[in-house]
């Protein structure tokens, strides 16, 4: 056997191999699914990553969302360097004492040892915060509103595709205002951008609210999060919103002239999404089959499938390829698979696999009637739609869809959400898989740090508009009078 | 006097210094109308700049509609990592003997010295050639068209903003195919991608052709480009297409089993252009009031500012935003600068200054007429047009403006292009600025560094279609039969 004749077995088998059943193995199924739907693939730098077309088309789809969202909030996008300088991240120390350890330094340029080390910029408070302190001077320079589309690099020792890897693709905004309640206002306007758009355009629903001091981001005054439920019952942290409080400010020298005249330091704030998004997605709404996008995100919306009889090409191609050009003039995302050498079988497993929510089948038979057979993915319900419908028809069924996988995944959320008040109850709970267990809490660190060392489940977050009601801690019986939402996490 | 004071101070003589003028001093006005517009601003990393959102706004544009031909001509967006183990880095000998020098190195990863240093990507040809190793086994895996959006570092000595800085945005285009001809129909392709949009979007013409042999890019079989002429005579490369021939399929493996079952090498492209183009744009078009922006790719194609006369916020400002909210739905990017801390004549010098393509004047009077008053950026000239044609009349001047641009950018182009066929006229000519000097020459690499040596003009390139002459090359009188483009570049 030549080397090609081996490979070309080796495909054939991949192609004919099964991915694990989530219900088997979600851990790999996980792996198997970003593989064989050639969303990302392994590099040969450690750690790193390949975001393939399939995989990048999501995140395109992600960015003109989001960025749509954050120009409509007043944002507006800028560029700042990839590297910083030593002597500038170790101004912030709870910044540095959080990053320092992930950090990877350029120490040679071309055959130059460098004078200073550069940090690959890990999240760019340090390098913004300066430039900051250069723009502004008066009351008038403020609010600053900007975003930025960038690569981070840290260095991480256990990576995952899309979870956690050692470079990875966000954005991440910096605003910096007069008053502490500006900043505080804007912390929690994009924490409900976030939570707006994870659960309308990814079907996502997520817990918004407070994280607890040991969990915070390294200088922030206070961290607020997104968290999702997984579908093996682990959360994932889906997006951060920091108030900075006045120190990165203080630390970069970001001070204006008040309106009563005096030299003032600004209110900061930062906040990030990641394509950790799409490991989100991946694992909110997939099933055995592998993915299930939602409409607004998908790359593909709709899968046209001819079927291949007697002289198909010219009597049921032209007529699908018509239905394309028509979908596509409505604004669907939508792939006509008509290649000859798989059949309609295979082509229906692959798109299913590949989580195309909405497959068009159109053969002979559909032609005299004037129709084509639609299949969803995530209900597999059939519906044949008249061809003069379909352009109204389809976009109606694409929301329906995406509100179905809403619905579905809050439903799996709240069936996962147990509420205990004692502790046995709590750690025997956390021996499963229960997903959110909601517990009184003492606010004390040590407390949550004995919690996760018992369960290993971590305080999530405090949700926003949490009633404060007074009891006692699950764990250590103190009084308390906050709820905290705990799981076992990604 | 205050630290603060001193910075208002500062600060309100910068608003009223003028930028140096173009006429005098080309170089300064430069530096000058990229700060004072904010479309960047130097950073505390070497050789980096900040993008700022009015500079940035202008790179979406660009991005925007380059994708959009991108996609239309078949390709996909991807991300491969930032970086490139070093070993990798030295498989192709041309190519690392180019980049080499240039490279940032990252050497430790947190506290750990790292086994193998990583290269900060200079250009990905080496990473995405290993993954494309990975993906293609067969003729029906080809063409493999893909395009990535990303920042790459090249260590420069010296720097300018947009031009030439040590990290920069860019877009990489890096196809596979199956034979020779496919993967030069593809490289011409995708240069005239860049030579339709250097003109009809950045009202840039240029000239596009083929690079000498010692110009082209490491490790390429031959190097295309396209080269616009700048305000001050001298010569800007805007884009290149490398067809790397197999060079790179064979230095990382990229083999395919070909239709008649052999094993072959794959035949590779690589295209890119950067935020060098914003550079282009700016000293193709700008005067000495500052910017002038074709409308295509300005962040803001009209700007409106009302007189304030009388009780001006209840009159005219409402008329101003109704026709902001007009303009905008029909597709314009507007600004209302509605502020009061500036007089009216201030805005119009800020504006002209920022090169925004057309303003709209509004008062008492202009209300009791129903019409504004526009003024062109590039002409200055006036034209009162009625309230009810603003939404049909505003696109089509902007579109006037925009091929007004080309149009004098393409006379300036030909005035400042000679042809000459004897070396005294050459070279005196060259002690000047004369832009493109067109002139007969032999195809010898030496005799090309001769040239430079002499007179610091490069061979820009010798343009597609240009039809072979027989003569005597200008430099050293053997025969020749090309033509060569040269002038002194950036």
């Amino acid at each position: 056997m030549t080397d090609t004749d081996k490979d070309k077995k080796d495909r054939k088998d991949t192609f004919v191999t099964e991915i694990t059943p989530r219900s088997e193995d979600f851990s790999r199924w996980y792996v198997d699914v970003v593989r064989r739907a050639e969303l990302a693939d392994y590099s040969p730098v450690k750690g790193c990553m390949v975001i393939r077309p399939y995989g990048y088309a999501i995140w395109e789809n992600i960015q003109r969302l989001l960025d749509a969202d954050f120009k409509a909030t007043g944002h507006v996008n800028a560029y700042f360097p990839l590297f910083i300088p030593e002597g500038l991240l170790l101004r912030e120390k709870e910044h540095v004492e959080g990053f320092a350890p992930e950090v990877a330094w350029v120490t040679h340029g071309g055959d130059e040892k460098l004078e200073e080390r550069l940090a690959v910029r890990p999240t760019s408070e340090v390098i913004i915060g300066t430039m900051y302190a250069k723009w502004v001077r008066s009351w008038r320079d403020l609010p600053l509103l900007i975003n930025q589309w960038a690569n981070v690099v840290r260095w991480e020792k256990v990576t995952r595709p899309f979870l956690r890897t050692t470079e990875f693709l966000w954005q991440e905004g910096h605003t910096a205002h007069e008053t502490a309640e500006e900043a505080e206002e804007e912390t929690l306007r994009m924490l409900e951008v976030y939570r707006t758009f994870a659960e309308r355009d990814l079907a996502m629903p997520v817990v918004a609210g407070a994280k607890s001091d040991s969990e915070k981001f390294a200088g922030a005054a206070r961290t607020y999060s997104i968290e999702a439920l997984m579908g093996d019952g682990r959360a994932l942290q889906a997006g951060t919103s920091h108030n900075l409080g006045q120190n990165f400010s203080k630390a970069f020298g970001i001070q204006f002239q008040g309106r009563d005249k005096t030299l003032q330091y600004a209110w900061t704030t930062s906040w990030g999404v990641s394509t950790r998004l799409i490991g989100g997605v991946i694992m909110t709404h997939g099933d055995d089959s592998g993915l299930i996008l939602p409409p607004h995100v998908a790359p593909y919306q709709v899968v046209i499938v001819p079927i291949p009889r007697g002289n198909w090409k010219e009597t049921v191609l032209p007529v699908a390829d018509r239905i394309r050009a028509d979908l596509q003039r409505a604004g669907v995302r939508v792939k006509l698979d008509d290649s000859e050498e798989n059949s309609p079988g295979w082509k229906y497993a692959e798109w299913e696999m590949r989580g195309v929510p909405l497959r068009l089948e159109i053969g002979p038979k559909d032609i005299e009637k004037s129709a084509v057979m639609s299949v969803r993915r995530d209900t597999r319900a059939k519906e044949s739609i008249p061809f003069d419908q379909l352009t109204t028809k389809i976009p109606d069924l694409l929301e329906t869809i995406q509100q179905a996988l809403l619905d579905r995944a809050r439903a799996f959320r709240d069936e996962h959400t147990t509420e205990v008040s004692d502790w046995e109850a709590f750690r025997s709970l956390m021996e499963g898989r229960p997903g959110f267990v909601v517990a009184p809490w003492c606010g004390d660190a040590e407390c949550e740090a004995a919690i996760k060392a018992d369960t290993q489940a971590t305080l999530r977050n405090i949700p926003l508009g949490s009633p404060r009601v007074e009891g006692t801690c699950v764990r250590c019986g103190r009084p308390s009078s906050v709820k905290g939402w705990f799981a076992k996490a990604y």
